[in-house]
């Protein structure tokens, strides 16, 4: 089975949550996007009896799958990322409801006022915005994973059950995307969350993921994703620090 | 069969997905947070082996189920408000996810500081906001549902095939919370889709539901919600019709 992904290219977005999934099951899959430019992947918003609203969406088998948890849901037990069990794999599917959220409130730090407008034209607001996410909303998603790691009844090393799925994955991509963006604020949330982060070092090791990191087929974090690196929303940052200043 | 949902009384908000698909099917069910406060709905975020991050979530069968989206897929076939084919199904799925992503950033007119903090602490955000949603955001949402129901080689009555499913009643939560909400801006924007407003009367005129909205179950839409009339952030109000002004 081939599976055909579509996102645009030059950012990791989020498509990596699809590519992280497949790239660990080793799965033979093309990256429309790279492979053939942002047009092909704009082409399949338009077309057909059942479009997508936005990318990633996925084919394969005959199918049109769009929305990234919409997606893992499908790929999970196609790649050996989903828990058998019934109750298992519904809650699976809760947590990467959760992380979807915590991914749009994270994009949100830099475009308080929504996708229309760049950053550059709602600063002030985005600071605002970062600072309570800084103090309450990232200590609350964080804190929620690692309830979750420490209520696991099977030993806890993964999200759900005793192994390895796509939401641990995706919080793995998640924390990942967040030390690059908020490195102060990520650093003194996660002195709280050990099992997260013991879970992110899991991640990371496993080898066709590991190899896959180290690769060039992983994009390099940048300022037109979700995850965005400006110094001056991590907190604690003087006048002279900020890059984009005066 | 009979079903527990468990949300927060007093409000529609992300409950009402849930319960327009469990009266429209004449469902048993207990809407747990009315019979028994909100403690009850609190109580279950905080034990058991796979806390939900947040209401609603659904128990039957012996499963716990989290998150509107969620919530819909495992309800959908059993009430009958899921196609039967799966590709149509994981369509109806992304459709609700877009519906999910719809939502809040419908919330975040209102909220565009997050969750966090007061709408009276972010009234210029939340202008600012608001004005880009009305000539942006709102249309574009609108315009991609009446793309799909122009799309459906199944003539169109419904989003997906021929037959009524979550993602309908869905919409029609939304729709019906955008005109109580913004009931200017969506009446100019709604010109344009005729589809998406026949679609809200198609789901209206079902008579389990027609029943139930003018029932005493169906909240009121109110200030502590999703959807907020706020008069100010409708759009081409003069200062004199701004209610917590000056």
């Amino acid at each position: 089975m081939r599976y055909e992904l579509f996102y645009w290219p030059g950012i990791p977005g989020r498509g990596e949550f699809v590519r992280l999934a497949l790239e660990d099951a080793g799965a033979d899959y093309v990256d429309v996007g790279r492979a053939r430019g942002a047009e092909a992947v704009a082409e399949g918003l338009e077309a057909g009896p059942r479009p997508p609203f936005a990318p990633p969406y996925l084919r394969a088998e005959g199918l049109e799958v769009s929305h990234v948890a919409n997606i893992l849901l499908f790929l999970g037990p196609r790649l050996g990322l989903a828990p058998a069990d019934e109750a298992l794999h519904r809650f699976e599917h809760g947590l990467q409801l959760t992380l979807t959220d915590f991914t749009a409130e994270i994009h949100d730090t830099h475009h308080p006022l929504g996708p229309t407008l760049y950053y550059a034209d709602q600063k002030a607001e985005a600071a605002r915005r970062a600072a309570v996410f800084r103090s309450a909303r990232l200590p609350k998603f964080l804190g929620y994973f690692e309830t979750v790691l420490a209520a696991n009844p099977d030993g806890g090393h993964w999200l759900v059950g005793d192994a390895c799925s796509t939401a641990d994955l995706s919080l793995f991509h998640v924390v990942t995307g967040l030390r690059y963006a908020f490195p102060r604020a990520v650093d003194a949330a996660t002195v709280d969350t050990p099992r997260v982060l013991a879970l992110v070092e899991r991640v990371a090791a496993r080898p066709r993921l590991a190899a896959y990191l180290a690769s060039d087929r992983r994009a390099a974090f940048n300022e037109h994703g979700i995850f965005r690196h400006y110094p001056e929303l991590d907190g604690g940052i003087t006048e002279g620090d900020d890059r984009d200043g005066p």
